[in-house]
């Protein structure tokens, strides 16, 4: 095995470039083996093998700083940088991220984050290197999806304006860009027939007939590609524009070419970007046609079919997209939106049966937010459908472009609470925080299945801005349903009284029934709507000796607070009941699995009955 | 006077054309005169009279949309609209609104917001009007610092890419932008040297030697409009690159010549940006030579000679400014940055001292933040000076850019709590409630002037992330100084503890002492560092029968929702004493003066006492 001999980037150096496509390979399958096995990013990682040798061949990682935006693409660089043995572990707790981390290598430095932050991070770099003299190379690695945030905008303007020199490797297969670009057919079709174009077209095609993948070419992924190729002169205008070089296209299977245009990026003296395409999913044929995401990410799959293993249960997300549908077909002012997730965020069965009415943005939450208001002001009904990490870059438009100006917006967070395997960066805890300051907005917290079909319903007909949240992973389901804005009480009891929003109901329920044996009596209410709050709901439990919210979002500033404040303001300070907020804590939490990390942080059953024994000195 | 035929648009359409530079000149008189008399801004809505008055008789609105970026340039719009005869009570409490207003007129859409906003509102518009078979005009009128703002990048391209019809009106005074790409010499010494350059320099002098101001054209403000000249074809390019037509450039005060090209643009079936080129302050003297900010916004002033009617005492910005420049000589590894307002937020007397230890990105936050992070990493320390409503666009950036990878930026937050003349949206009352959610921030609330010098050099010394806010307006002095990262105790008194957050303490020691005179002893500490908190102040409200919180920001989930849970983690819930959180509460604050709002917010010292009075039962 070539792979064998290969734990740092001076081993890959020390290669002939014979031996690179058998490297190549066996990269593909010890990828393909740990991310069936254990689940993981598998499109984006398999597309990016030959650019990362490229990479580490031409560069001197870490004297030379790599800068991986979204970094769920550098798997191959952990295989080239010393940390091939520890994919076994890969996102599980304690083991290797999913993301660079600088706790497992100096070559690592943007840990994980979300999209189009790499090139900021590159520019303030390299004025700090400039002037301490440094004389190491930036290269910024950056998805065609990424260069669609208003972020890498303004950070090239200012890379190009200063004429700082990094190197901006555009990592480009054709998915996100294509998907928008391909709607442009009018200036596709100008570009055809101008002069640039047709010299340029040659090129094109000797670079289209390398691809090895003759008849296949011809299907979708082939499309992506050649909407990404044609729409090459506009991005070199666009750079170029903003005083960055532009070399390419290039081949991002070809490992001699890339070297050949990195080494001359190198004797820029200014900002080069360097267009490089690759195919996502490239080698293994389930991940190459998936027409939907390539398996951008999964679970753990059957290598052989590249089907999961295991039939999932229906999840939050199926069951906001089923309704979605149903709701939809009931009110035709009805659209939905996504910043580049329509796929995750369940969109896709309502764009396929009302494909005008499903709004892909690109990975611009800001915008999103912004243009649903403006759809809003048209007198329609958008849906805004964003994991709730992704939502925290689009507060202020949600807060001055919605709230302010009361548009009739929906959000619904998928992913809110602890997700897991994706770590610090994608746990979805802020939302409450967020929404609850947005003044009269609406904030619903469904606790299962059926409730989330019904506050969906309900929210199309609220006026002002709504938002609805729900977790990740199978949904909880037959808890009941409520009705309109009321909170419901579960169960009675008279010791101590539970305020559960949205999807740790059942394990406040089961604290109670525990609670319950030692003769302890629990009233359980289900919050629902945490704004406007539910009065009789606050009067309940400002007779209780004692009150405890639970939340899966951060304990402080986020539910538990709000509810606090409403019932302080309702009898006084002095007589209000002591509060305790049960929710996560002010830290960064690692990735794990989601079940794990809840009970960590004590907000499984267990938990909640340990913080509450606790609470009445029963512990 | 022409300007009083004149109380809506068809007023306007029905005038000659030879009577519009009386009226130009009759709009500028009475807006100099309001400004004068109550304070406003001044430059860019001299700048935008031939501008609105093109605008206005080459469309139709309401029924075309006009969507106002940033709107504190719609003073023309609404004395075209019938508000002439309200200007005396411009942002004043009840009175005219400086941003558009729906309450005010229906010709009004967006009202105040942030930049770069306006693009976004005009895709969603336009989308819901295609949809709607409504055949309105959209009409945004973009300034070029809002186009450095990623999100109009966002809808530009979207706008593009779907081909929408939505005119942009890109109002160049050539003043953000100019001061980014001039820096850009070399792409605009490539430029003069292509075809396309020579092709359009005639044009550009024709253009220039239709500007009125003959030998003063020599000076620095033409500097700024020839670097917009100069850097057009770039645009050109940079818009077409998008999918937009690209119109330009256009003498914005030649009001024939602007029509001409409006109803051009009308024609056009999919977008275009029409490129208009305007003098920010023309036909006032003072704001045309002011070289900072051409009087962009401004107290009430002195017609002759523009200066303030008063001599303003010391404000928070000067102790800042005066202190950032002592900081930045004793550590050379400081560097701040700017989004764009190097001059509000007091940078210039360091950049005049060490010009290249600023950095503005343009209006440009996220960016901002994330290229803290990147100068952190290459060893500088950034402090990120920034108004405390603008954080809120790149709290995402400072919480995973930042936080999570524990890069040492100083995040400094002016205008944090009520702001007052802009309205809503310009309150800083959520810097409190972002930032205690950034694990291991250090959170800095500096009581008076000197606090602010100890922090701001304590801060320096610290690592990761720290910021520190104050207000606007005058600073408060002598209330002493603390150490490190301890609370202050300024009052003993064992009936309640009064735990004051920055620069609420003089007022809360007002109240003490009325509450003395009533027998009520109060004990009152100046919280300072808010994280990570002083266990011995803790200890000590712990003994008291009720604590009182006081912040001039949200009550909910801010500083006061954080010190109640660490004293609950300290005490036990049911051992804790009952705590008040007083701040400002959950709805939209509208404009006036900061005293005023303060005091009906219940935040001066007799909304303290009388909250503190109602809590003992002592009302």
């Amino acid at each position: 095995m070539v792979l064998e001999k290969v734990d740092s980037p001076g081993d890959l150096k020390a290669l002939a470039p014979e031996e690179l496509p058998t490297l190549a390979e066996e990269i593909r399958q010890h990828i393909i083996e740990a991310v069936a096995s254990v689940g993981g990013h598998l499109g984006s990682n398999l597309g990016a093998v030959e650019l990362t040798i490229a990479l580490h061949r031409e560069f001197d990682s870490p004297h030379d700083t790599f800068l991986w935006d979204t970094g769920h693409q550098a798997y191959v660089h952990k295989i080239l940088t010393g940390r091939r043995g520890q994919f076994d572990h890969l996102r599980q707790a304690g083991g290797l991220s999913g993301y660079p981390s600088r706790a497992e290598s100096p070559h690592d430095v943007i840990e994980n984050s979300h999209a189009s932050t790499a090139l900021s991070w590159a520019y303030g770099m390299a004025l700090g290197y400039q002037s301490n003299g440094d004389d190491r190379h930036i290269v910024a690695i950056v998805g065609d999806g990424a260069l669609t945030g208003g972020m890498a905008y303004e950070a090239l303007n200012n890379i190009g304006h200063d004429g700082v020199p990094v190197i901006v490797v555009l990592n480009d297969n054709g998915r996100s860009y294509a998907q928008t670009v391909s709607r442009l057919s009018h200036e596709v079709d100008r570009l055809r027939t101008t002069m640039a174009y047709r010299e340029w077209r040659p090129r094109l095609d000797k670079l289209v007939s390398k691809f090895p993948y003759g008849e296949r070419l011809a299907d979708a992924s082939l499309q992506g590609i050649k909407a990404a190729i044609s729409d090459a002169p506009a991005l070199q205008k666009f750079v170029e524009a903003l005083g960055i070089k532009y070399f390419g296209p290039i081949d991002g299977h070809d490992v001699e070419e890339m070297q050949h245009h990195l080494a001359a990026a190198k004797r820029v003296e200014g900002p080069v970007l360097v267009h490089v395409l690759t195919q996502k999913g490239k080698g293994y044929t389930p991940a190459e046609t998936d027409p939907e995401k390539k398996l951008h990410d999964t679970s753990a799959f059957d290598i052989a079919t590249g089907r999961a293993r295991s039939k999932k249960p229906r999840s939050w997300t199926t069951v906001f997209s089923d309704q979605l549908v149903r709701v939809a077909d009931e009110h035709p002012e009805v659209v939905a939106m996504t910043a580049a997730m329509p796929g995750s965020t369940g969109l896709l069965p309502l764009a396929q049966r009302h494909p005008d009415r499903v709004i892909d943005v690109g990975i611009a939450e800001q915008h999103a937010v912004t243009c649903a208001a403006g759809l809003s002001y048209a007198g329609k009904t958008p849906i805004v459908a964003v994991y709730s990490t992704f939502f925290t870059r689009a507060f202020d438009q949600a807060n001055l472009d919605v709230g302010l100006h009361d548009e009739h917006v929906v959000f619904v967070f998928d992913r809110a609470g602890i997700t897991g395997d994706d770590g610090a960066s994608h746990h979805g805890i802020l939302d409450l925080v967020l929404t609850l300051r947005i003044p009269a907005m609406t904030v619903l917290a469904p606790s299962c299945a059926e409730e989330l079909e019904v506050m969906l319903e309900e929210a199309v007909g609220l006026s002002g801005p709504v938002s609805i949240r729900f977790p990740k992973g199978t949904a909880i389901t037959g808890l009941g349903v409520g009705q309109g804005l009321k909170a419901r009480r579960l169960r009675e009891g008279s010791d101590l009284c539970f305020l559960s929003v949205g999807d740790r109901l059942q394990a406040t329920l089961e604290a109670a029934e525990e609670l319950a044996r030692d003769g302890i009596e629990a009233a359980v209410w289900d919050v629902r709507c945490v704004r406007p709050v539910d009065l009789a709901m606050l009067d309940a439990a400002a007779e209780s000796p004692l009150v405890i919210t639970v939340e899966n979002g951060f304990a402080t500033g986020g539910a538990g607070s709000f509810l606090t404040d409403r019932l302080v303001e309702r009898t006084g300070v002095r007589e209000a009941p002591p509060v305790l907020r049960l929710g996560v804590p002010d830290q960064y939490i690692q990735h794990g699995k989601p079940d794990r990390i809840l009970s960590e942080l004590g907000l499984d059953s267990a938990g909640i009955l340990a913080a509450t024994r606790k609470a009445l000195g029963r512990d």
